[in-house]
């Protein structure tokens, strides 16, 4: 049975406490199995995870920070309150967040919201996954997998593409880890991070812009195994300890 | 219309001078407008990209990276053969190809393939990607779009994704400058690698095992407007500059 992508279109524009999970079941039809994958940015719009520049009171650092990047120092606050490690400080802010991921301006985000606002992604993307693949459940009774996403830049790539920041149901990486090829040998390479894979294809079925589509369904997709470490331990990332380098000059 | 997925199952073992286009066409139905997604890997047997590690006499320089890196002289040689810019050397190689994609050991790669043959990214991937779309057009009269595709690791989030390396009948990068959000304004983030979306997603499809499914068809896909400047210049790209100082420590 072929995978079938299925758009959520037609969600009303959310706002806070409202029952994203209800709202998407009252528009698609759930099956037993399906991923969803939901745009950090409206889920974390229905918890609130806002901020109203007016209200953000800029530290000397984000001042500094902010002139450098030629950005709003509240904005640049806003970005420190969501990191855990500045990895690099310009011309853009990279951090690492609280939860592993690794992005440009901490994932904090002014579009799709009223003027003034900001959003955060949430703190707790697995449990936020998690919560969602209950709330669905208590709903339909039907057992699903869920995938948070971001969109994010990369390296020696231009464009953003869609990746996972949250998951539930399934392992990040499917570990092929003992695994032999169509000649018998073992594999060299052997962690695949499907999460991304399918954060990616969905980011391109939600569209960036204003199509409204912030969540897609994944029908018959198979299951695979494997663990959920998706984020490089900082000792073992090249990329990083050469951007941490390069901010000393 | 939603949008399908085809895994292209049942295609023989490549040999050098297959007519791949052909073979794929006996198996699956093309319609007009899919987009197919082929494996770099499959592409590059069928067209004989490949070497024998017994015919490759290591220089100097492939030799000291050898030992450095604890890999087979003559692998590393075939490496420098494909590289036009050594990022990193050690611990394992990350160099630009002439393309411009940026991997790991160059994509060369001895998965799938017979013991003591090594096999390449096709030299010219856009070439290779207009050449499959005229192939197909003269057998079923059917105007498609593709993708080559290969697997590749990335910063700060472990395991492998695919990535597009070749593309034809659409651009790589669906370009938003000048749209707007959901509340009228412009939008920040304004390019989406789309190509590399779906060559992520179509990876999946795939697997990097032995199931076999090297090339997958995505029927239905709407169409995107933007342009083909896939890779940063290197004086655009931050980590590749960072990773270059640290290569001098």
């Amino acid at each position: 049975m072929n995978i079938e992508i299925v758009p959520v279109e037609g969600l009303p524009i959310i706002q806070k406490g409202d029952d994203l999970p209800a709202l998407i079941c009252n528009i698609v039809e759930i099956n037993e199995n399906d991923i969803l994958c939901i745009a950090s940015s409206v889920y974390s719009k229905s918890k609130g995870y806002c901020r109203t520049l007016s209200s953000i009171e800029p530290e000397i650092r984000a001042n500094d920070i902010a002139k450098k990047c030629g950005e709003d120092p509240r904005f640049i606050q806003a970005v420190l309150d969501e990191s855990e490690d500045i990895i690099i400080d310009h011309p853009f802010i990279l951090s690492q967040l609280k939860h592993g991921h690794v992005g440009v301006r901490a994932g904090v985000d002014n579009s799709n919201v009223e003027d003034g606002i900001i959003i955060m992604l949430p703190p707790d993307p697995i449990g936020s996954a998690d919560e969602i693949c209950e709330r669905i459940y208590e709903i339909t009774g039907k057992k699903i997998r869920v995938i948070i996403t971001d969109t994010c830049g990369r390296s020696f790539r231009r464009g953003q593409t869609g990746v996972a920041i949250g998951w539930s149901g399934m392992s990040a990486i499917h570990d092929y880890r003992g695994d032999h090829d169509l000649f018998g040998r073992e594999l060299e390479i052997t962690e695949e991070a499907v999460v991304d894979e399918f954060a990616a294809f969905a980011n391109f079925i939600m569209g960036e812009s204003n199509r409204g589509v912030p969540a897609v369904i994944f029908r018959n997709s198979p299951y695979w195994e494997g663990h959920n470490e998706l984020y490089f331990k900082p000792e073992e990332d090249i990329t990083r300890a050469a951007l941490k380098d390069l901010k000393r000059f």
